[in-house]
């Protein structure tokens, strides 16, 4: 194995042009949102840059997809400040316990990519990802509102609008006025300029320009407020950011609340996972290339640990941003480390012109680019497919929104398990008889088959395991129960791709009870895989009846016909 | 429905007088028994009887299974000792524990069984089940040497060994004697005795005398600890139990911490709920009979709600003694009810002398019980049987010896739930290509078949659900990543019995990331109810390619040969 990424050995001054032009645009777009980030997590501005350097640059020596930009994202940001909110941290300690969440977040997701245990993101359903997604965007955009209005809002969801109302008349003026404005600017460079921008231009381009509004917009919003002095004028602006670069430093340990952050900084990483995993095989697709889960986990593990020891916040790969370097051309991973020095440049140049810069605007920013995260139509078609999914969607959304973003996302976990368990508990299962003349056995409720009261032939369409073992011995008990001269019983598992331990059990017991009764429990059709095991445990030994290479020699050797 | 129960409208002379001798039999065996229970739960003796008065009646009244024999059981015994001891609850608060815990699991289980959620009980699989129950008989048996001996032992499990040598010399001789003895009496009626039974009496009956020499050690050991005057000798004996029947009462809920035992009850509810049905329905399969569970959860819930206001403890359906009262011919739950008149007559009686009885007979009597519920041949044929299972058995077995009963049941539970999501995350699938000259399509890897570059049939044989969504989009992206030629993708859903909400959203996403790449994405032998469902789902509208009947149809159109 070579100290060298792959895509280093034959990099050309080709691609070197195409990567350079993706990072400028992508750095020019990452400025604004780095900082709208940092803000959304209750952090100073400069987190939000740092954690846009370090971790681009470890991210693209050591992920798996060429094209993923990572940095701060807005849901990440909103775990981050509900987590760091309930544990009441203050100042320093605040922004340490952002570093130690994204320490610990990285750890997590580098145990489980060393261990290849990629598989635990399963467990978050997309139900429940889109849920939760959704509400976070509500209540991110509620967060926001304080910044909008220029006003404090306290209190619960439901008191939200008696507040609103009670400090409407609190509301600076030129703060209302920045935030409409900016939020005008933005919602028209979505919705109106990228029509216009494509008369003129290529989708591609359109693309880049549209995503560089928010850059615009911050920059014209820093000028505008210089001139006219918008922060004597009542416009909260951010507060002063530190030029220079980020320094290597370890969060003060004994001051933290570790064992409250090990949860929070599991569903953090697991979050950051799923979502990036989902942007980056989307992009690799379009190239015919593939991303490696493993391999990602790892890549987002390092970065986050180099966010925590560089100043910081959590950091995963970011839909927006890896949309806008993949349009831009960008053909290696060299592009988000061109695109680190750029904001690394930024951060040197550019940090003393951002105390101008209004928290309305930045808010707007957030807002903005929120507004697609909540997928209202998802509930439409989730409603109509599946109402067992839509209870998922429903309560992760529901339970995110009014008791908090861990206690959501667990719950929905929950409920999808269950909901599976559910589901899954009660196997398809069918009375089969013979087609006359043929070899074929079908259910007897859809065919007209040939039958035999002597001897049931029940076929399972499911593998046997823990949760629905108990539903197969209830199945035969009912139906020995109604079959006063029953001598043989056949189970045919043809559908039947594995049995567990507590299955196994079942079996032992359906075969112990159907022996009590009078009755020969025989085995048809199993798989090789199937049988191999059965091989290693006392079933074959204490079946009462034998295994069939076919049903249709089973019926024939027990009388059927 | 009538008032009456089923059993109740042909209830003959002769049903009466085999349901009176089965009680009869259950009774002897019940008093030693639910004295032991009661000590093994650190309760008084008297909650051990009136936990074997009133419920019986109640279950006999409700539940499903005619033999079924409620009542205070090992397991359960240790469950609550486990959890009124943590709460560190004394004298009257800690009997009132008990009555709480019996009322609260009592209220889960009659939840469940309203609401028909009883497949809740299939999160605990057979291996977690049989890890707890053999730690529970390991620490039943450790919790009984302080009777056995006469000595106190405190300390964690692994000083157990020093401590006791220890205190060796403490131990009172004549303790020692009057437990060596019962333990020999007690193994040798297993042992031994039947072996001498059978040669003169029928195995039912033979059966029934051995089940019965608890009762006549304890009642041997009264007569012996009177004459000998064995507790002016240093034996411990019982504490005096009032006589008289149980009062209607409540608990003292204000001083009571509920909330630490919610948790705790349910568990202890599913423990017994699981370990009642699997003996009902062994039972009730021996005569052709069967039990329903969601009437046995409602049984079994006003059966535990009785003994929370009787003064009891937590019951349910005891494997001995329903043994027991199967084989000694018990043909309806009318002998439950003679049962607890009986033990009602015995209590009133019997009382008195109980204040002489040596608290090491009721320990030896606890520890043979329990002996066979070690399983240690189970531990053998789960690790050849499947090392999954193992773990998941292991993990229980040493969490709940080291760690506790609660924790280490959840434990076993997380890591199977777990492992099965494991095992499910990657569905077997197969690329497929036809038999030449027939209509048969075939892994290409176990067959000669004919494959097309610019065709790929993928079977997959999995219900696709959230857990295996992820693994489908990553197969897919390998297979596609490798065959630059490709231009057409079949799914053949021959084995898909379910397509969740989860694995819609992962169907769209191939389809538009294969689109996106130029290839065609169709399915292929869609199950009907599947259909139907995707019928409601925008995919069917998005799919670039087409849904066919057969393979062979989309084999023959898009040219594979």
């Amino acid at each position: 194995m070579s100290l060298l990424p792959e895509w280093a050995k034959d990099y050309s001054r080709r691609i070197l042009a195409q990567d350079g032009a993706a990072a400028l645009i992508v750095t020019l777009m990452l400025i604004p949102q780095s900082l709208a980030y940092a803000m959304l997590a209750g952090l100073p501005p400069q987190a939000g840059l740092y954690a846009s350097i370090l971790p681009l640059i470890i991210y693209a020596l050591s992920g798996s997809s060429r094209t993923l930009s990572v940095g701060p994202v807005a849901v990440l940001s909103l775990m981050t400040a509900a987590t760091l909110g309930q544990l009441s941290l203050q100042g320093v300690h605040y922004t340490d316990g952002a570093l130690a969440l994204a320490l610990l977040s990285g750890g997590w997701l580098l145990l489980f990519g060393l261990f290849r245990l990629g598989f635990v993101a399963h467990f978050i359903s997309h139900s429940v990802m889109s849920g939760f997604i959704s509400a976070s965007a509500v209540l991110i955009t509620l967060s926001q509102l304080r910044h909008l209005l220029g006003i404090q809002l306290e209190g619960a969801l439901w008191q939200l609008p008696v507040v609103l109302v009670a400090q409407s008349e609190a509301i600076p003026p030129a703060t209302l006025g920045v935030s409409v404005i900016s939020l005008i600017a933005l919602l028209w460079a979505r919705a109106g300029l990228k029509g216009l921008l494509l008369r003129i231009m290529s989708p591609a381009s359109a693309t880049a320009v549209v995503r560089l509004m928010p850059a615009l917009v911050v920059m014209s919003a820093i000028v505008l407020s210089v001139q006219l002095d918008l922060e004597s004028a009542g416009v909260a602006v951010v507060q002063s950011v530190p030029a220079g670069l980020p320094v290597l430093s370890w969060p003060e340990w004994h001051h933290l609340p570790w064992r409250e952050l090990v949860l929070p900084s599991l569903l953090l990483g697991l979050v950051g996972f799923v979502e990036s995993v989902s942007i980056g095989q989307t992009l690799a697709a379009r190239r015919r290339q593939r991303i490696r889960p493993n391999r990602e986990l790892i890549g987002l593990g390092l970065a986050n640990l180099s966010a925590g020891v560089s100043g910081g916040m959590p950091v995963t790969g970011g839909f927006a941003r890896s949309v806008v370097n993949f349009d831009a051309g960008a053909q290696t991973p060299a592009a988000g480390i061109y695109a680190a020095f750029g904001i690394t440049l930024a951060g040197l140049w550019f940090a003393p012109w951002l105390s101008n810069l209004p928290q309305a605007v930045l808010a707007a920013t957030i807002v903005v680019s929120v507004l697609g995260l909540f997928d209202w139509r998802h509930f439409g078609h989730t409603w109509r497919y599946s109402r067992a999914d839509f209870s998922a969607l429903c309560v992760t959304f529901i339970v995110t929104l009014t008791a908090g973003v861990e206690i959501g996302l667990v719950s929905g976990i929950l409920v999808s398990l269950l909901l599976h368990l559910y589901h899954s508990h009660k196997p398809h299962w069918a009375e089969v008889g013979r087609i006359a003349g043929t070899e074929h056995f079908r259910n007897r409720l859809r065919h007209r088959v040939e039958l035999n009261e002597r001897l049931l032939c029940l076929r399972i369409d499911e593998s046997l395991y823990f949760a629905n073992a108990g539903e197969l011995e209830e199945v035969i008990a009912t139906l020995v129960s109604q079959r006063p001269g029953l001598r043989h019983l056949v189970l045919q598992c043809t559908a039947v791709n594995r049995i567990d331990a507590s299955a196994l059990d079942s079996l032992l017991m359906i075969n112990e009870r159907l022996r009590l009764a009078g009755i020969c429990f025989h085995l048809a059709e199993v798989k090789g895989p199937v049988m191999d095991r059965l091989e290693r445990s006392e079933l074959l030994r204490q079946l009462s009846g034998k295994v069939y290479l076919t049903l249709f020699q089973a019926w024939q050797e027990l009388g059927g016909s």
